[in-house]
């Protein structure tokens, strides 16, 4: 196990109807906020009218700016920042999946940055400063309701890039898991690929010794294995909905990875086909990830084994550890294909005429490598681009 | 699943070597602190002398308050209250294990409390204020180095109470598995038993539909089961000591009980028999566990059938699931003898003399009930003792 450091201090406010006390703990933090979604359904659903009423009762004004679109861009970003610098906002209350959360993260470090946003995200400065951001979430998928991190494209060559502060952790999140039963049996499945990934990447580790680590990641995973496919039967399953949502924050909330270091090569090649081809990443990653995992499994049998065994009840084959790696990964496209998902570009309407430059982008022309448990070139990222055909 | 609310934002500062960061991250707080530890056993170490001088280098003066006991005393937790009072001090620095956390948490909100601070844990004051305390932890077991809680006994009558604020928790703990390596057998055998309590306590539960947290509790408690013999052939195994020592802070950190509602009878039973008879409380507590469930097994025969399956390897047999719950019982008490600990008073070499009594005194002679999974009368908490003889 490595050194190291975890703490997570997000308030996660978790339950039915939860969505009342949204006022009352921002007011904890400021009077005036800027309100972040995207588009028409929290409408629909009646949530923002519901935000808006426990804003009012607990004094807090709010300017809105919506428009959000899955996979987040750049151009909105930047109006956020005027926004709030123009009004005077501290606060920014973000309503909505990840992609609104990734958003106002971007829009909360930006603020009192004197350069371009950008440059957070192209590695060109380091975040220093962030206000605080409170979350009511839609969508579980992204995990960012307690994480770090925000992931936003910039339309001027569709770059989609991260970046990861602790400072950019929201300050509470609220989870209604009666929220989700509206949620599309796609979209369900787009952010089970997501939170199962976020498991993954972690999971696939070089560090040794990290037993306790291991049993949670797998502990999470059997959690959505089998609740998943209940939701999708019976989408209004209070209880089902409550195991994704939980797991989705546990699965992105640091704890999985404390000693361990992830790999994270997969949602690197992720970024590339949701960058051009704006498909969900839940669904980008459902493609990658099998793909990746039958490119580097050599590396590890004997993980890819305990993966098969413990998440998926493989039975171990003592004589070929190697099959039982092999069914391992079989099974998990099984599960994708199961709920809903493409686990081929082919399935995705994605043609194969842009995986050179997918991979030239990924890696800046093969000077720079991906991944931990296996470092990628450029090579590999067409390799495993070409497997996910 | 219930509606929950978890935050736990105590900094964990894990792995080699990290006691030299005491005095830096101290300093954030405050210049000035009481400085709080038990016996000689952290000067024969060394720990005491790299403490003091990390505290130095960083510029932090200190007031030394050292003798703290196993079951740590009312008395001295009096005399901390004083000397931090006399000295304008508002941080406190624990350096050992569970004894000397929840001293300093008493002192911690003590000091700016009017009254007597037993009144907390007599529940005749609720906790309003605390200053901030910081950890180096020496045994990991009472799993206090995040949680929000202290159990303190009177000397007056020989009462050991608990109380419990989200105020208490540390800002901080220093978790070297290193300091570990010298813990006798014994000791290290009293502090799975805690950890492991800690997991069952919260296991045992009525709350249907509670997945996640139920493979996140076993996960920990296979951790366990694994790490904890490895520890007792090879001391110094690092790893083994690393997998022990932060699954003592997931245990008692209040994930594990997100959505449920835990149970501690057997923790409550236990404090009578380490009350009087100044027993390790690990040590009763594998007394009392096995006991407790072996009277309240019929209660809920499918969730001890699921802990003997998961947790235990045990065969389910699906034609008597009653012979699969005992067994995993039974697995239990084998495994608490086979690391060296007691699972009977006579083991213990407690006499039968004062069953009658620790069960007036546990429940206010038959007013009050205890438990949650199984509510148990003073009659049933005799029969527990009983069954534990």
């Amino acid at each position: 196990m490595n050194n190291f450091v975890f703490q997570n201090a997000t308030k996660i406010i978790f339950g039915k109807a939860t969505e009342n006390q949204v006022g009352a703990e921002t007011a904890k933090y400021s009077k005036k906020v800027l309100l972040h979604y995207g588009g028409g359904s929290i409408k629909k659903s009646g949530l923002y009218d519901r935000v808006i009423k426990s804003l009012r009762d607990a004094g807090v004004e709010y300017i809105e700016l919506s428009g959000v679109q899955p996979n987040p861009r750049l151009s909105l970003v930047r109006e956020g920042i005027e926004l709030c610098r123009k009004n005077n906002i501290e606060f920014i209350l973000a309503v909505g999946g990840g992609s609104v959360i990734d958003s106002a993260k971007a829009i909360s470090i930006g603020i009192h940055y004197d350069g371009d946003v950008w440059d957070f995200y192209a590695g060109k400065a380091k975040v220093e400063k962030a206000i605080p951001v409170g979350v009511v979430l839609t969508i579980p998928a992204a995990g960012s309701e307690s994480s770090g991190s925000s992931v936003i494209t910039n339309e001027d060559g569709w770059y989609k890039r991260g970046v990861t502060s602790v400072l950019m952790r929201p300050k509470f999140a609220i989870l209604n898991p009666e929220l989700t039963f509206t949620l599309p049996p796609y979209q369900t499945a787009c952010g089970t690929a997501d939170i199962m990934a976020h498991i993954m990447e972690r999971y696939f580790t070089n560090v040794k010794n990290v037993d306790l680590t291991d049993r949670l990641c797998e502990a999470t995973l059997k959690t959505m294995i089998k609740n998943v496919p209940i939701a999708l039967k019976e989408p209004e399953n209070y209880d089902a909905r409550a195991e994704i949502m939980w797991a989705g924050t546990i699965a992105h909330n640091d704890l999985l990875d404390t000693g361990r270091i992830g790999d994270w090569a997969s949602h690197d090649i992720e970024h590339e086909i949701s960058g051009i081809y704006d498909i969900a990443h839940g669904a980008g990653l459902a493609i990658v990830f099998p793909a990746w995992m039958k490119y580097v499994y050599k590396h590890d049998i004997d993980r890819f084994a305990q993966f098969a065994v413990r998440v998926w009840n493989v039975d171990m084959d003592f004589a070929s550890p190697e099959r039982t790696a092999l069914e391992g990964i079989e099974r998990l496209k099984g599960f994708f294909r199961q709920i809903g998902l493409p686990v081929s570009l082919r399935d995705a309407n994605i043609g194969d005429d842009r995986l050179e430059e997918m991979a030239d982008k990924r890696t800046d022309f093969g000077k720079e490598t991906i991944g931990n448990f296996v470092e990628l070139n450029r090579e590999d990222v067409l390799n495993i681009l070409k497997l996910a055909r």
